[in-house]
């Protein structure tokens, strides 16, 4: 960090900056966090912006480091960036007669919404106060001003509780005989700062502090601290963010919004985030500060409105959102403030959306020539596409709607109502889909906001908490929903009662409100795909198409799917797919009449016993592997053998006990003896894959034959099936040799006695670390590789993924021993290390070895940028999840092109 | 292969072979097999060898892999190695005037004894035998020679019951009146040829061939397909023979000591191989051939009467033995004939010797210059020393003997009698000890020898199949113990009845035969070395000694021990362990009273409950460490803090809920749903090891506390307490840098507290995949490795051993899936290259690292030799096996040196 200052000036020049962190691998936002690096570009390309300094991150880490200790020389910078933002404005601090007041705001590399604190006003004291009165001739705003500042140092910086001051207003409106904020007298505003410097003494042993400079260190403090507080912590856990980045702070120049009627402030996306139309989209409130729009308390009119308002303002407006559009290439979120009729820009950033937004901001900007189509690919986040995939309400089942409030976040969901964060976390934990009902949301509720099916509220706009988080997370969400009054643990909309426990839906498309467990329909795409619904009467798809065209032009990774019935191939074809990556052949086994004569060859004591008992399964097989292998003609399929241990097969309970005993004439004590002796006590570790082919060949052979024979089915009938016969859980030379030798001879017999010429390929999962260890020997005998990194990282981390993933990893991950799940997302440095072994020796053994993943992080779109990074052919993950792989395909190849 | 032959003479140049095999990475052996490079070399050597050639394993194995068919040229090749034999005896093949008959021998590079199969006298037919009457004037030695080899060519080399044959000359000696079958006329044995014959030509339908090249061929072809019979595959397996070296077949001069009273026959060994004493032992026959000694069907002579009887070819032989012992420099196993006064050797190799024989014939040939220390150290197989180490019957308990045979094998055996070698194979896996009991044992009887604790037989003697084979599996055995008598399924010794399933007891050391399940008591070593017994008493005890201090000298590569109480620590170093690489823990809180304590801190739901509960544990813990620590004063001691699940310390029965109940204040149910909420479906992939001491790290901080306390005593008594304490489980960094971390606090607490400076470690086990991948950072953290083999074996191959170790493996080593089951032998391939990974980048991080091994691995030669040569510092394992591992440490440093 040698050559990088802790504290610069907005105006300063960016490029030395720039290139001091790229010799670290880092980028503005790294330094100055995402909001100073957006106040710096935008400074820089001359917008309006109030001036500012910013202290950064390498501070914070430093203050953290000390154990919350401001580091030697820090304070010393800090006073000569003020000093220069003196110079800058014209303005000092603490000065009477021209007084400097600032915000102070956190802002970290990724926006953490609601998460980090901002105080505004910083610089006031009694003497500045009245020195602004006199400079300003408005009394009212003054100590509007400086009731606000009080409140939020209080708050925010000193940690006393925001009601006790916010009582200070109430109890002068009381006095007053108003409601509104706006309706107290000067005078009143004047006595809510006494009583409120009053609430701070009380509660702190001290005098509000009347020297700036001390408040602002303190606000500083007050900033780097609360990158710690819980629910910044809980925050960052749950979006992946590590905890060492930091955050900056932002000391910024204060414009007032609130200096009467040609003031105002206002918040705004470049383009609507709920639909991607390319209008701005946004609020404003005359006379307000920013927080006043936020918070939901008044509100706010339409940005629309002050185009007749305010129309050179607007103007402007609209030109600087068009700038920040073409500087970006993206949407933005822009805050601003309009004092005695001259436009500041407070903020912007890359605003959240939803998917079907973010689907056509992509598309529309590359038709405009805005972005190209590989920049059209890298805006939407492939995660997001969950939600236009994912299933909305039934349309024939849908009642007619108890109430209606504003759609902020897409999607359809139902569950049992409850009233507080917590009980959702509790309710969810114990396996109950919830929709959390708040009168508004806050930071506090995030965690309910995230274990709860959709959320609803009562108050609060598109702008609000609720809004922004619900979109976010994907979730749908109603806000503002009048109807709906709260009171004594229940609600009642429109006259209904509902009570916590009972059900109802959202959907947060419409914004409809409906009572009771509505069941759910598939997604326009899905009916599209299906052919259930035209193109034309679902305009996402168009959308969704083209961007899939671009995706599937940019990738270099293939995408397959993991699909054990006809039904879920054609589903993935039609959402893209270029084959099967795994057909689990197990869950046929299955069905009642199967399972009972798989039961019998598992109790068979005789290889001839076993022999006869696999010819019986063999028309099931070979009907399920025609139905699979016709859905995907032309496209190779993957067929993994046998995988289970036995013992999953055999009956628990007494009555299919009984069944299995007059199925197989053996005795129910034969049976349960045979069953106990199957018992293993880790059966993750036991007999099962290439083990029981090893030990019981038939089930392999009858399994192999099936699939040659429906393939030999389908030549016959002009089709063009392409099976990969796939040995699960090879670790040793031996197994595959065994087993692939015997797989062979069964194939070659099928292909001679049908008289057919098929093209098939024989591979292997590489599922432990063994067969990582020794691919080199393998892939002489295996034609693919399939990495299966369930058991991978469960061999990996020596992990049971059923005993830790519920139990202790949530500790691991709140503790940051781990960043995520290692079976939500692929863990590069151990598993990763043992896979990019594998592809290396693998390929060096045979070049023409393919190369693919079929475990659940397919469908991930960081481990799928791994395992385009290292040099997979495809990945293989559940039909629903194969745009999404698509996509991230896509992005790899944008940032790391092979 | 290019530059070699598939067929050399014997007294071929053999530097040429040399150099090219060398280029191989092979040796003489690997070519010639045992018994061929053993004749080529003696032949080198001037020695009296008949004239031979040798077919090469690497023509055996072109044979196997055409399928048992000859290669091309091979057949001309041998034709004109005969055509050379002719020439260098002046013989020929099929002349009636001058006859060659030769032997016909298999010859592995691995001695297998009575696996493979010989042929005698081939070259005789009707016309030699006519031709050879008139040349030698004994018409009865060539009548008795052919029948013998019409029996062995139709046995061995035509598959034909050799029971068959045997009748033949039963019937000729019930018609002559005689029982032996020296008293057969000569008439007689013409008769038993033409009686073979017949039935030769019943059960094949063509002819005896009468052609000495077609003989030939056939006998080749039997020695080439004797590789692959059941008895063969059986002993590779158990002695871990790879299946590939194929075998040599070894064509020579027959020469006959079955030619009068100037002739004669026998087998020797340069010393005595149960003692050995250096003395001659061994045993003729007068007028026999040598499978009339092996047979044991005649009384051989003791080798010392030969003295009297030639001793001109006596001075000759001892004369060849010690030739033979300074050329190999080890004891020999000689096979020699006389032919008509003249001496010939037929065979040498190395002798098979008991463990006791070994080490005294190790230390003397070192103390008679005949070899180095380090030769000395090679001369003893680590793992024979079990023999020595291991328990001998208790004199105090041991019984009258109701019997006495002859002393094969040493050691002490006792279990139920078995009279078949299925049944003990049987029992054997059903958890029984038995004893087989054999009138005389075969090569079919392999499997049921290893599978008992012991063997007797009624017949043969030292050198009989059941001797042979007993000491190189170091079994105890008793042979030619002729009082007792085998009929109708039971056994009786001297009018003692014993049946199938009763108890009795051998000792291979005496040759007693015992009534009951005698009590065993410790070896004569172990007791030395704990004081019981003075040294001089126990001669065994000096050369042992002797050999360990050669051993030390000569080791690069430490020894601890595992041991979890202070008498197995004592033990251990008594026999020379030079400190602990694990202790385990977990033990220590099995003891009734700890473990209540142990469950009410697992029951405990709060933090300052379990605080409570460890601290009541605390003193127990302390007066472990301090007992152990003690014993190994100023030596390093690596204790392992808590690994196993919780769940293995709560009560499974009724009673002990009760018992938990009553101590903790919990209610049964509580109790039990405690339990089913610990209970996993993979322990071993579970809650485990350093994930308890994450989640609760009150039981970690209470062990080191432990620790240091207990070390802070010593330290203030004046003693040298080294502790190490060693993290479990580790598998990603975040769980070292907490677990880690708290240990050090602790220690600098209790350190601190105590007012005592202490060296000490902190290190981990790699146990699991990820440790070995990430060993880089974790030997950041780490002051020291043990590999844990054990649980890495488990998670690299994805095996639980308690699942599939006595499931499937046996299946999987019969198949030669795995040459033994890798929780015995350390697999390098795969869990080897990942000890080798985390050695190099964790020495890389750390070059003080320290390095070892705690699993069972660390015992067992060959992965100690793994050990030595990846570069760990040392290996541990249990106090019985460090001598074990001492020896095979010393080993490894002279065939690799560091």
């Amino acid at each position: 960090m040698s050559n990088l200052k802790r504290v610069y000036m907005a105006n300063t020049d960016l490029a030395p900056i720039r290139e001091a962190l790229q010799t670290q691998g880092r980028e503005l936002r790294d330094l100055l966090g995402g909001k100073g690096s957006n106040l710096f570009i935008m400074t820089s390309e001359g917008l309006p912006v109030p001036e500012a300094f910013t202290v950064t991150t390498d501070a914070c880490n430093e203050y953290q480091a000390l154990g919350r200790k401001f580091p030697e020389g820090l304070e010393d910078e800090i006073m000569a960036a003020l000093a220069e933002l003196e110079s800058q404005t014209g303005k000092q601090f603490g000065d009477p007669q021209n007084p400097l007041l600032v915000s102070v705001r956190s802002g970290a590399k990724f926006s953490m919404p609601g998460m980090m604190d901002t105080v505004l006003n910083l610089g006031l004291n009694d003497e500045v106060a009245e020195g602004m009165i006199k400079l300003t001739q408005n009394e009212r705003f003054v100590w509007d001003a400086y009731r606000r500042f009080i409140m939020m140092f209080g708050d925010v910086v000193m940690g006393v509780e925001r009601e006790e001051f916010e009582n200070c207003l109430d109890q002068v409106k009381e006095e007053e005989g108003v409601t509104l904020d706006v309706d107290v007298s000067a005078a009143g505003l004047k006595k809510v700062v006494e009583l409120e410097k009053t609430v701070y003494e009380k509660h702190l042993g001290k005098a509000f502090p009347q020297d700036p400079r001390e408040q602002l260190m303190e606000g500083v403090r007050a900033v780097f601290d609360s990158w710690g507080n819980d629910r910044a912590v809980a925050y960052r856990e749950m979006n992946k963010i590590p905890h060492n980045l930091g955050t900056a702070v932002n000391v910024q120049l204060m414009v007032f919004g609130n200096m009467g009627n040609d003031s105002g402030t206002g918040v705004a996306f470049t383009r609507d985030p709920s639909t991607g139309e390319n209008v701005i989209y946004g609020e404003f409130l005359l006379n307000a500060q920013g927080e006043d729009v936020v918070a939901g308390t008044r509100t706010p009119e339409p940005i629309a409105d002050l185009e007749e308002q305010m129309p050179e303002i607007y103007r402007q407006f609209v030109g600087i959102c068009d700038q920040l559009e073409e500087l970006y290439k993206n949407m933005q979120d822009v805050e601003f403030t309009i004092e005695r009729g001259k436009l500041y820009m407070l903020q912007c950033r890359n605003g959240k959306r939803t998917a079907a937004a973010a689907i056509r901001i992509a598309v529309e900007m590359e038709k405009e020539g805005l972005v190209t189509e590989a920049e059209a690919v890298m805006l939407v986040e492939p995660v997001q596409l969950d939600q236009v995939l994912h299933p909305q309400f039934d349309p024939e089942q849908k009642p007619e709607p108890l109430a209606k409030g504003v759609a902020a976040s897409p999607g359809a969901a139902a569950g049992k109502v409850v009233f507080t964060a917590a009980h959702a976390v509790a309710e969810a934990e114990a396996g109950q889909r919830v929709i959390l009902v708040r009168r508004e949301t806050s930071p506090d509720d995030i965690r309910g906001m995230n274990a709860s099916q959709g959320i609803l509220t009562s108050m609060g706009g598109k702008t609000s908490h609720a809004a922004v988080v619900g979109r976010q997370m994907g979730k749908p969400c109603v806000v503002g929903c009048a109807a709906v009054e709260l009171s004594n643990g229940q609600m009642s909309v429109n006259g209904t009662v509902i009570k916590e426990g009972e059900y109802i839906s959202i959907d947060g498309t419409t914004g409809e409100v409906m009572l009771g467990d509505v069941p759910t329909t598939d997604s326009d795409i899905i009916r599209v795909v299906q052919g259930r619904l035209a193109p034309e009467e679902a305009p996402i798809y168009g959308l969704f198409a083209q961007l899939m065209t671009w995706a599937d032009e940019t990738r270099a990774l293939g995408v397959r799917t993991n699909a054990d019935t006809p039904d879920d191939s054609a589903l993935a074809l039609a959402l893209g797919a270029e084959g099967i990556g795994l057909t689990r052949t197990e869950h046929m086994f299955f069905g009642e009449k199967r399972l009972l004569t798989f039961q019998k060859m598992i109790l068979s004591e005789r290889v001839e016993e076993r022999e006869a008992a696999a010819a019986e399964l063999l028309p099931f097989q070979q009907e399920d592997f025609y139905g699979i292998l016709k859905a995907m003609d032309g496209k190779p399929v993957i067929i993994r053998l046998l995988d289970p241990p036995l013992h999953e097969f055999l009956p628990k309970d007494p009555a299919g006990v009984k069944a299995a005993s007059e199925v197989t004439g053996k005795s129910e004590q034969e049976i349960m003896d045979v069953s106990a002796s199957l018992h293993e006590l880790n059966p993750m570790l036991g007999h099962r894959g290439c083990r029981l082919g090893v030990t019981f060949p038939e089930i392999y052979k009858m399994q192999v034959r099936a699939i040659f024979q429906a393939a030999c089915q389908l030549k016959q009938e002009g089709l063009n099936p392409i099976p990969e016969v796939m040995i699960p859980l090879v670790g040793i030379i031996g197994e595959l040799e065994i087993t692939g030798t015997d797989a062979k001879a069964v194939a070659q017999e099928v292909l001679s006695e049908q008289g057919v010429e098929l093209e098939y390929m024989l591979g292997t999962m590489i599922e432990l670390p063994r067969a990582a260890l020794i691919a080199g020997d393998i892939a002489k005998l295996a034609e693919f590789f399939s990495f299966g990194t369930n058991d991978l990282t469960q061999t990996v981390y020596g992990f049971s993924r059923d005993d830790v993933e519920g139990k202790f990893i949530p500790a691991y991950v709140s503790k940051q021993i781990v960043p995520v799940s290692p079976f939500e997302s692929l863990d590069e440095q151990g598993v990763g290390r043992l896979i990019a072994l594998a592809c290396k020796e693998g390929r060096e053994a045979r070049p023409s070895l393919e190369l693919g993943i079929c475990g659940e992080h397919g469908g991930d779109p960081d481990s799928v940028d791994f395992c385009h990074r290292v040099g997979l052919d495809y990945v293989s993950c559940s039909p629903l999840r194969v745009p999404i792989a698509r996509l991230a395909a896509a992005q790899a190849q944008v940032k790391n092109p092979r």
